[in-house]
């Protein structure tokens, strides 16, 4: 099969035409500042999760053109001494970006990436790619676990995702906050623990469900968690499992569970826990799979469904009802001048020049609710303005404040390396600095995000320029 | 960065932990069948395209479990012996399926799967993750196809698709009917056409956009497409990108298009036609762009919209509203026996035994609008019955049929390789074959799936037998 290690082709055509371009006209070794920014929270919710950076600076710090790539760029007509070129490509640029895991907002910029023209353009397309859609699933993640509290949620997902993107799906759902997977790739990669119960298939395969519960139960006793609901969950299932759970005791083993896979869950799992408890079964847990999201894990335990372990797939790994974050990377900054896009739509106008954040903290640790754009050289101002509304501002002055881009990237190398865990933790951390009104699933609390003087001083200058 | 090549772990971990058992119970190597199928159509739509087979049979003539895999399995407690055969696994098993590119319907096997158990349970989530996700994807694809006529389509999804999902999702884009894609490495891989643009950044690089017309005019002539909103699309970009035309003209090359990338596509494509005309440009394409599906298309087209070709991101290798195909694989025959699984809804009882599916095809060569799900060894009936419904049934005596299911892969050697352009060619000559009533948006016409009275005798005794 073909092989799927990303290249330097893994990229759209035109960033290798505008590279040429550049390349042509000796301007590919100007300096360029681009922003990574997203215009619209997922889910009508009141925050992202910024998720994907590890994999990201990963694949950038080796990504080349190979002989096949540059062979192929020939044959399609772009100019030879351009291609050539490219097979000493290496990414050289430096980028500044908030943790993995922060909880960001809209319009402010989550990632500064600073290198030449031509570099900064060919890896727009993988930038997008990676972050785009490890940051949905992260926050998909994170809004389950918020309805969660401590209880295990684990990833089902491989099967319905879109393709390989199963695999980074898996990695942005431990970013969120979900504890393992049944995707034993992603498990060996990402060091995250794989969990696994067993299939319809594997009981259909027997004569009688009790057969099929006492073989898997002899043959892999650990973490053994059997399946109930092939042919009449509590008429079959659930009798047939304790009778194989007080065998297990027999041996000193232990069922770790029973896995409810149809039918209305709240019902079923509270019949099953009432009919393990009177079997003395206390410690055998139930796991919920099908059909699971943030809204039917919240609405199950409303309506307190005693469910220990929930299995969530399709809902994880592909993140609907939205299908992508609409994260864009713009022009700020090249050729020794700020840069602007204008539009129709006021709120398109891009933010020019280098700019930093900063996130503003109440006197309790808490999140303030606001986070302020700023020139990059600039100290955190007293007030802060809103992005299109000229009249509104909001006094920041004497609230504790953090920069949330730090460097990450010096020069192509990276420079900070956190582990999937730490970042996990990071996220759960951040989430809990953020206030309940803004994770609601309705109608949350909108969290501002407003503009230093000087930056909206230096956007309007420029809008003003360019309109005439 | 970790290489991406799918290899024996890219499963969920309950197939390795069944295998376990089979192994150790000596059943690993007793002949199953399983049957790939899905329920439900996308997009309340009235058929789905087949895809992902190739991709799919690619990579199991390959798949083998790596020494990392092997130390892992060895290292999360799975039995020694076990890990240690799948050392030399390979998968032998033979497979049925329908051609790649063809247009198919719930309920219906769309592949079947034998080989040992063992091996059958490994690659059912492989199995699952690709051909759920093409089949998806290429089904989008056909719906854009269907509206857009003759126009081009082309793919600029890689940036919002879902992590590396996006390579594959071109592909199937080119299953259903797209005709290139601005994804280099999907382009070169799968031969597929590379195409682009510009993007607002070049422009944004320049002082003004002349100047940058004409530079990529100069140093990229060869299908030159320029992006004419970044200021004010009537006012600026189309009166430059007009001159830039008349320029290329006095050096004998020709400007290849505009494209439109904001704003109201009807108006603005009209007014672009108008005055590209009025200039004697009327050779110019007019490429529109931005948040584009089959309905935005559609709706363009029935307002007159004189839009040459479509770039469709999100929408095309996302496939949103609906995130994944409910394709699903079940088991029908092991250890010498039919199979089934039963449920409290009739619809969800799997179909025991193998089967093959029967495509009706009336007098002028179209689809009849009925396929018919037999025993494999049987005949075509005369009658075919409806799946949960007793007493409906539909006389199918003198049409002429074709079977659905062909041997694709052979104990383990692909034996049918079909080009993507042959697959491509194959979908649009079955799509044409299916009466327009099914290709509806609103409210398609129901394709009738039936039963043979053998297999729903079969279906119906395993029930009762069960039941009891």
């Amino acid at each position: 099969m073909k092989d799927l290690t990303i290249t330097g082709t893994y990229t759209d055509l035109y960033q290798l035409t505008m590279a040429q371009v550049y390349f042509l006209t000796g301007k590919n070794n100007d300096e360029a500042v681009f922003d990574y920014f997203f215009r619209k929270l997922p889910y009508e919710g009141g925050y992202t999760v910024f998720a994907g950076l590890g994999t990201f600076l990963d694949i950038l710090e080796d990504l080349h053109f190979t002989r096949a790539d540059i062979d192929y760029l020939k044959g399609i007509g772009l100019n030879e001494q351009f291609v050539n070129s490219l097979e000493s490509f290496r990414f050289r640029g430096t980028i500044y970006a908030a943790r993995e895991g922060e909880v960001v907002f809209p319009n402010e910029p989550v990632l500064r990436l600073q290198g030449n023209m031509m570099e900064a353009q060919i890896v727009e397309t993988l930038l997008l790619n990676i972050l785009n859609f490890q940051s949905l699933i992260a926050t998909k993640a994170a809004r389950m676990r918020t309805v969660a509290g401590d209880r295990t949620l684990s990833d089902f997902g491989l099967r319905r995702a879109q393709g390989t993107g199963g695999y980074h799906a898996t990695r942005a759902a431990i970013v969120g906050g979900f504890d393992s997977t049944s995707n034993v790739k992603a498990a060996l990669d990402f060091g995250i623990p794989a969990v696994g119960t067993m299939a319809h298939s594997f009981i259909q395969s027997y004569d009688d469900e009790l057969a099929a519960f006492r073989d898997f139960a002899i043959h892999r006793p650990e973490n053994c968690i059997l399946l109930v609901d092939t042919y009449d969950t509590l008429k079959s299932g659930i009798p047939n499992a304790i009778t194989v759970a007080k065998e297990m005791h027999e041996h000193s083993q232990q069922l770790l569970g029973v896995r409810l896979d149809s039918g209305d869950l709240a019902y079923l799992s509270k019949k099953t826990r009432k009919m393990l408890d009177e079997a003395g079964l206390h410690e055998v847990k139930i796991t919920a799979s099908n059909q699971l999201d943030e809204w039917v894990i919240k609405s199950l335990l409303d309506q307190q469904a005693p469910i220990d372990i929930f299995g969530v797939g399709t809902s994880l790994v592909t993140g609907p009802p939205d299908a992508a974050l609409d994260g864009v990377y713009k022009l700020a900054y090249a050729h020794r001048k700020p840069r602007i896009k204008l539009s129709e739509n006021l709120k398109k106008i891009t933010l020019p020049d280098k700019k930093q954040v900063y996130r503003m903290i109440n006197g309790e640790g808490n999140f303030f609710g606001a986070d302020v754009i700023t020139l990059a050289d600039e100290n955190v101002p007293d007030i802060m303005y809103h992005p299109v509304e000229p009249d509104k501002s909001l006094e920041i002055k004497g609230l504790t404040s953090e920069p949330l881009l730090h460097k990450v990237m010096d020069q192509g190398k990276i420079v900070f390396t956190p582990s999937l865990k730490e970042i996990a933790a990071y996220c759960q951390e951040r989430l809990n600095m953020l206030p309940d009104e803004h994770k609601r699933f309705y109608y949350p609390h909108i969290y501002k995000v407003g503009l230093s003087e000087k930056l909206r001083h230096k956007r309007d200058e420029m809008k003003k320029y360019y309109k005439k």
